[in-house]
């Protein structure tokens, strides 16, 4: 697959985005805002071109990914302010949950379908190359969660890893019979984020029966 | 030194095994346990295959790695539900945190001997590859207790650095004198363990007399 | 602008001071300080270098880097013991915060120059070089406080990323003019650590004058 820099791009953007959402919940400021939307926008797609060897990463060479981040935090900050003035009752309405679900959905599939796309591109085995899609997918979010001292999302809830593996391995298994792959991409994304949106809503849980054990590590 | 990689995936079995049983004691679902597991068996080499500039890292390029860290923290819980099923009674003398002190001890033996070994085979001089060796060792749980919003028992307990140095420093001297290291990594690595381990036990600690002094940063 | 050296020591100093001096707030035993001083000293330009390509990074070639964070962290040690045992009196009015302050803003300049000048060296264009600079600055003080789950001080105030995008900034614009940096080097650096402490000890901020939405993300 000749990897469609635009699912990376997207990627970015609804990344970046759900970061600065995550900041406006926490009550940071603006610069911290976006710095939070810089760091989730960027981090996955750094921690995936270091390891897969790309050396330097794509947002240190390619001044769209900075720019992106940048365009989706403040993006996300004027809405907000705008909502602000317009009034409670608009601003209930339109809730800063559903929107940070929605953001945080589509970074998990632009996420696996590029992070995947361009580990096998710098030729890693389907397997590991599913992987990193997963590690990019998620890799944001956990910066981001782990900066406002959160457990990242990919721990709570079981609906986030399966989805963004799921997409990393159908874009995996179909390379291999195709170079026409850009619909499949975006059905793979898709598939992706709206499993994970279904699932929140839903509530969707394996989680073990039993209460946690709280026992002190030494 | 040739590096034994059977030490590599030896810490990863038992750091993947440390996290799936944080993920057990705090009540993450399945792929919380999991996605814990992975990330704390394969995150301290990760980051030393990185540093050191073995491009691309092991567990990207070699499957047993994944393999393992998956099965030790499937086999987590498999353990953890047959304990249930037996009863209350036989689980709680299969202490939790027992297990969790063997697992992260052993982790730190296996980790300070492979990190220290990869890192003389890539030419870095004694007192790095040591470096590299205390950081493989403590680099999985450190990642492990981030994740989970606690602060690193590296920080926490004097001795956990300081057997994983131990054992770092020992396999960085002995191995100008000698290429058949086998026999002394499996002395080192245990040495390392079984320091931590009577430590944690005996609750050996140096800690500063005075009371933290809680001023707030700015 | 051949790099001077001397300002990666010098950032390496007090980042790993102001690690250290965290470790002693939070009431760390003597392993756990130095290893929060040397992950604090070390970190941020270890990310630097793995980004840029830089390989093996500085600290595990070149022995001053780990020398310069141990010796920081130690001082930090002694000095704190010494005015322990002067009494109170004396240790209230040399008080932890200011002294924390003040190596921390001493990091953010230090470190703005030289990140920023050695991306350059490293072939990175202007812009992507001022963020390289701004990461290193930042980078160990986010390790440090994401070590002991707090919040990250970019995140929470505004006059930390600024000045040091500011420092950054202006090394990356007048390094294409001159090759006799030092002297601008020394401005730019003073320049972003005065303008962290005046914002810090005024309490300029711009916090957005809503309070928080404390809505739970999915």
């Amino acid at each position: 697959m000749h990897l469609p820099i635009l699912f990376d791009l997207l990627g970015v953007f609804s990344a970046a985005a759900s970061g600065a959402l995550t900041g406006i919940r926490k009550g940071l400021d603006l610069v911290g805002i976006l710095v939070l939307g810089a760091a989730t926008g960027l981090g996955g797609g750094a921690v995936r071109d270091v390891l897969i060897g790309a050396h330097p990463p794509a947002f240190l060479v390619d001044w769209r990914y900075l720019t992106t981040a940048t365009l989706a935090a403040l993006g996300v900050v004027v809405v907000e302010y705008r909502l602000a003035a317009v009034g409670p009752l608009l601003r209930e309405r339109v809730r800063l949950s559903t929107a940070y679900l929605t953001v945080d959905s589509l970074t998990l599939g632009f996420f696996a379908v590029s992070g995947t796309g361009k580990a096998l591109r710098y030729g890693l085995a389907p397997v590991p190359a599913a992987l990193m899609g997963v590690l990019t997918a998620v890799g944001g979010g956990v910066i981001r969660d782990m900066l406002v001292a959160e457990v990242p999302t990919v721990l709570r809830r079981e609906f986030y890893a399966i989805p963004a593996a799921l997409g990393s391995v159908l874009v995996a298994a179909v390379d291999r019979y195709t170079t026409a792959l850009t619909p499949l991409a975006f059905a793979a994304a898709g598939l992706t984020a709206a499993l994970r949106m279904v699932a929140a809503r839903r509530g969707w849980h394996a989680r073990l029966s039993r209460p946690p054990r709280a026992e002190e590590p030494r």
